[in-house]
């Protein structure tokens, strides 16, 4: 049994400094890389192409919408066609960096509202879906667990990893609770700990509302701008070890 | 004997419609395709690679400077490495729509001000020249003809192509006259044919001073925006033919 | 009886042209100027400004989305107070041109994707007019007729401009018919000035279900894009004269 | 004898945050406030508004080139015109925060890049205070002592205020020591505030070449980003008020 632990990282821009990348890298064990459209210069992207090579992580495009003052978090009504073209791109600027720099790209997952669009939307997801397929149909599609992204990637032939959170619980339905209720976040390190390690283990998660939910879990989503986050993810790492589960990226899938 | 006709293609912006990319396509061997910054969005990028195949004329990366409102023609003093990170970036960018619509990338030509601040500057040339090394030494760097650019990809081993004007006089040091000065534009087909003829078969230009300035032409620029373009691209392409003179892109000397 | 006619104008960028500006001016009284977020950059803004005031028409802000690209035409979920930011950010840049060009600014007139969400969303359409009122509250809000933009204008005391569309056909319910349908678009001249011509006479218009809707018309939008833009103008503004209805803007009005 | 003291503020941008404002403002009477094109978001110009309102600290427009990743500080080679209508723009926008939150504006002061091109350049300098005085005569503008920019402010009839350095040095044509320069940089906050003093009372500094050099001093530049930073202000302060020098920014100047 194994698992990957993947964190958003490269998201300063220009003068403007986020996130504490050298410090969460070493315990995680993919990164997704921003793409300049909604954080992510193109030297920021080179710099952290070159700190993921020497942390030995695997490398994935992180492409989202083209919104740096909403950080791509706001939700943009666009045209499906135009999806499709924003995703190609992105991931081919990254691309570029990884091959500039002698490494591989791995995967690619969509960033805040995008990746939370194409969890319902399946004409998004689909899209997305096709622009990784189309770029390269080895590269792995990262989407949030169950959802229409995961679908999509599996239609057009595509490896999927289906993403779980260890500091956010679930409804009966297998959906997030949303950050707006209470409950929403787990604070506690040991509990996220075990959130995941029954993910892995049991391949289920318990609802808040008590119920056993059937999930599946390839990598486990960090958060990397909070000393919280830190203390989570070593909780995870060392209780997953105990348990015998490999904490180990894609890489070794990859033909 | 053989030279190259290229033009700058896909500089449209979202709602924003701008050149003649399907009229003067017909006329031309190589395009050079903007990648985002100073023009051309990710849907026209698509669009315009897959107007490139349907011609089958062979396709160009055109990274600018990251300034729509100045169409990447205002100079800007940027520190080396971004201009190396920033050509990465779109050389990048292009190419993913290139490899999804199944074609492959010839060539890569700097767009405006970059370009023009490439033919002196030897330190941003050699940082052009580098970024497309890097990215994919086979491609093959279009520049001013014995530009430092055309220096600086030599420099690298990269195939590199001489670029010279059919619509603008040259001084005698082998520059370009200024379009501040008069008789900086040709405007008759028969001149310009003719400039470019002995160009070819005698490898020199004459100045307006008179001078007969040695000159090495592997492709020609023509701009796909006025009747007149299209007048000098005839003219060009008729007189040439007449005189056995192939015209053709690099594609064959990719390996 | 009088009624205003209003376009948009100055929506060119930087080097991409669009509209034809010069063209529809003369057949309108209040304009519309982009401000720099959807379409319009500084210089087209001033050109724009002496346009109109070479023109006598009265002129208006015309704020957007911050999305060139997608025209301002792409809805984008944003927080209520960063609307109210950059609508005044907006108003604030306009109104600088037209101070400095000697004019003043008679309304604000929200834009494509913020026009249509103001028209439905009461916390929008709130931010909105609070921005208006904030920078100025003798300036007059444009909305469509019946909105919730035109009631959160008169929640602040703003004196408010109900829009009416003379090449569109309305629900019963008094909404636009959705330019997803059948009979939304009014192609014939004479039939948009009628529907114009009983709106400002008899205070209604016939919805497309054949039902009499009552509707307050002060101003209506012409779209300044089409040779059948300038066939309706021409043709709304005979018929009004023909039925003693003057055409004219609210300058006076303004204190 | 007075002199004010001023800095930068509301330079974060979206998600990014930068700068100390609140920790800063105690000690200044003067800010400059991004106005959107090199940082500063209308959110967070609408917040510094207030915080300066709060801190009965002048205001004054703070206009920079459109480049948030370069911050303003890469210089483009741009129209004159271009310039004047980007400052227009600019000072619009903020005057109507400073408007709609029951300010006023005192001052201009261009940043980056764009201050630096101006002190030297005349018809950049021109272009920059005829902006100023069409959108209102009565605002003050800040430049480099002695630059260009002083003189083409005097030209429009503006009341100026000349510029001096406390962390800097001066050459003996009282210009600034370029950063790339040692000796450039004042460390110590004493030499920083005696320098100062000696701006103030004696209308000299003396160069780093052991010349006095005459020196006109009505506000001081402080950067807000540094612990030292504060530490100069701080002194400067102190050895001011026991010079018996009030620090008191212009707003007593506008009628």
């Amino acid at each position: 049994m194994s698992i990957d632990i993947n964190c958003d990282l490269g998201e300063s821009y220009g003068p403007y400094h986020i996130g504490n990348d050298e410090a969460i890298i070493p315990f995680v064990t993919s990164v997704n890389i921003a793409c300049g459209f909604h954080a992510g210069d193109p030297t920021t992207m080179r710099n952290t192409v070159n700190l993921a090579l020497e942390n030995k992580v695997a490398i994935g495009a992180h492409p989202g919408f083209n919104d740096v003052l909403g950080f791509g978090r706001r939700e943009i009504k666009i045209a499906a066609n135009e999806v499709y073209d924003m995703v190609i791109y992105q991931i081919g600027a990254l691309e570029a960096f990884v091959k500039a720099e002698g490494g591989i790209l791995q995967h690619v997952k969509p960033h805040g509202a995008l990746y939370n669009m194409a969890a319902k939307d399946s004409q998004l997801a689909d899209m997305i879906a096709k622009a990784v397929y189309k770029v390269n149909p080895e590269y792995i599609l990262f989407g949030l667990a169950n959802s229409e992204l995961i679908k999509a990637g599996k239609h057009y032939g595509l490896k999927t990893a289906n993403e779980v959170f260890a500091d956010r619980t679930y409804q009966s339905d297998g959906s997030l609770t949303s950050r707006t209720q209470e409950q929403a976040i787990i604070h506690c390190p040991k509990q996220a700990a075990e959130q995941i390690l029954q993910m892995v283990k049991e391949k289920k998660v318990i609802s808040v509302q008590g119920q056993e939910v059937p999930i599946k879990a390839d990598t486990v989503c960090i958060h990397g701008d909070s000393n919280n986050s830190l203390a989570i993810v070593k909780e995870i790492s060392s209780t997953l070890l105990q348990a015998n589960i490999n904490i180990q990226n894609f890489i070794p899938l990859l033909t």
